[in-house]
């Protein structure tokens, strides 16, 4: 395939040629060190105006009403149906996650795996106009699509729940379950008459997947670094840093969300440094390479 | 291929059959629900006299002990350097592991992995005459090339220390370290003058990877349920009726050590009932296919 056939939905420009770049040079790296690291929302998929995973659990939340009104009181559910931003924020996004995470407990994981499918089937992007399913990056689906013919192994390394993106991660990305790194919920083991159960806890194991986590997550789940990663937000720098920091050949992208008329137009800011800054003025300082959804993307969605 | 030339280190017998009816069976299993899960010591490799990563541990020992005299001091390492069993028994075998995987704190993982390939290019096994790398069952190897050709998704399910047989497990078996689920140790993120560094630390992450950690480190670190695994002792018993818990074709096997002359003969033993059964017993209470060294490998290691 020559280069200019190469990557599509790619316009010609500083992000493309890095990328072209890599994937020549990622040619004399040895296989098992060809490892791909992604983050998920916002770098595979939209993330506005709030995450796929956040749609799911509202969305469940709603179903669970009809039997039983009285969660309407609690003060998570509350502020998520009352959809106020003040009023979410003093309670806190972490807690109202753990809040939400905790509809499911008690189910056993093809049991929640069947009711995310089951959402992803119908849901729809309201603002974008269309299904749920398809409000996928092309030109990062083209990215894995070129890593995937020299043999990279690719995961998913997600703030999100782990359980949640491997039940569509092989619709989506083509990623099996055991390629996704996110935030795990722990399960309780039981012997039940009809055998051993697992049931979904309302509890986190370990650290949510974030920032420092990213990185010793990757350690202990796939047992090997990165050697080209992407991000777009403060949680995904450590992700960053760690791919880069290498003697191979060695990529980080950070997608820059800048494209208000076929996405979003927003800045993910870094607080690691007292002051905030913007994610791709870190990339700069890194010598990342910025994806400018406006101008290197020449098709947005699948 | 002619069933007769499948499998070819498996003698005729139930065993096999079973293996062959299963293999059948698996056809019209959906694609990603084909996954196998193996135990590690005594069911792919040789555990006899000690574990392999244990003769791994104790050269290590061995090799500090020359620039770091005083080790030799230690409890535990006294113990392990006087091999005598009385002693080892009571520190207990999970102390003296501790202290042992506490000789690679601050080790960055590679720098691990490269000590582990060392170790196996070089280390024989003295009673079996034989390098350490050639300990593995050519029956096993077999049986895993077979579910490869079916597509399956071979995960390594070990008690032992996931880096350690991620170290190995690609050049023994074809398994990527993302495949391996076993203990782990906690690892230490910093930031160095050149960049985010790893470093082992002498904690184990959650718990030994045994009986029920088995089963729900499959889930949380895999994602998917095996309807094939294999085991050999009381620690598999979750794991193997978790893989036989389904309404899919499975298979759960347990090894038999009972050839003295070619390997070892010993009898791994479950103390789950108060009284201590052998794992054959199990086995055969719960409709498990057990497989006889001495009576169903015609050829041992590879």
């Amino acid at each position: 395939v020559s280069d200019a056939a190469r990557l599509p939905s790619w316009r010609p420009g500083k992000a493309r040629n890095a990328i072209v770049r890599f994937l020549g040079d990622a040619e004399s790296v040895p296989r098992d060190e060809r490892v791909a690291c992604f983050d998920n929302d916002g770098t595979l998929c939209c993330e506005q105006p709030t995450y796929i995973q956040y749609e799911f659990f509202v969305d469940a939340l709603r179903r669970r009403l009809a039997s039983d009104a009285s969660l309407r009181t609690r003060a998570e559910f509350a502020a998520v149906l009352g959809n106020d931003p003040a009023e979410i924020a003093a309670i806190g996004l972490e807690r109202i996650a753990l809040a939400l995470a905790g509809l499911f407990e008690g189910l056993a994981p093809e049991a929640f795996a069947a009711e995310v499918r089951d959402f992803m089937t119908t849901a729809t992007h309201r603002r974008l106009g269309r299904p749920m399913r398809e409000v996928v990056y092309q030109p990062m689906l083209e990215l894995l699509d070129e890593l995937r013919a020299l043999d990279f192994t690719i995961a998913i390394v997600t703030g999100g729940g782990t359980e949640f993106v491997r039940a569509i991660s092989n619709a989506l990305y083509g990623t099996p379950a055991e390629l996704v790194v996110g935030t795990l919920i722990a399960y309780d083991f039981t012997r039940a008459p009809d055998g051993i159960q697992l049931r979904r806890t309302a509890r986190v194991l370990g650290d949510a997947n974030e920032g420092a986590a990213k990185v010793t997550n990757i350690q202990t789940q796939l047992g090997r670094r990165p050697i080209i990663a992407a991000g777009n937000s403060a949680g995904d720098q450590e992700m960053l840093a760690w791919a880069t920091n290498t003697t191979r050949a060695n990529l980080a992208l950070v997608i820059d969300h800048d494209d208000a008329e076929r996405e979003y137009a927003y800045e993910s800011r870094s607080a690691t440094l007292g002051e905030t800054e913007a994610i791709t003025a870190v990339a700069k300082r890194n010598g990342w390479t910025a994806v400018s959804m406006a101008d290197d993307w020449s098709t947005v969605f699948r």
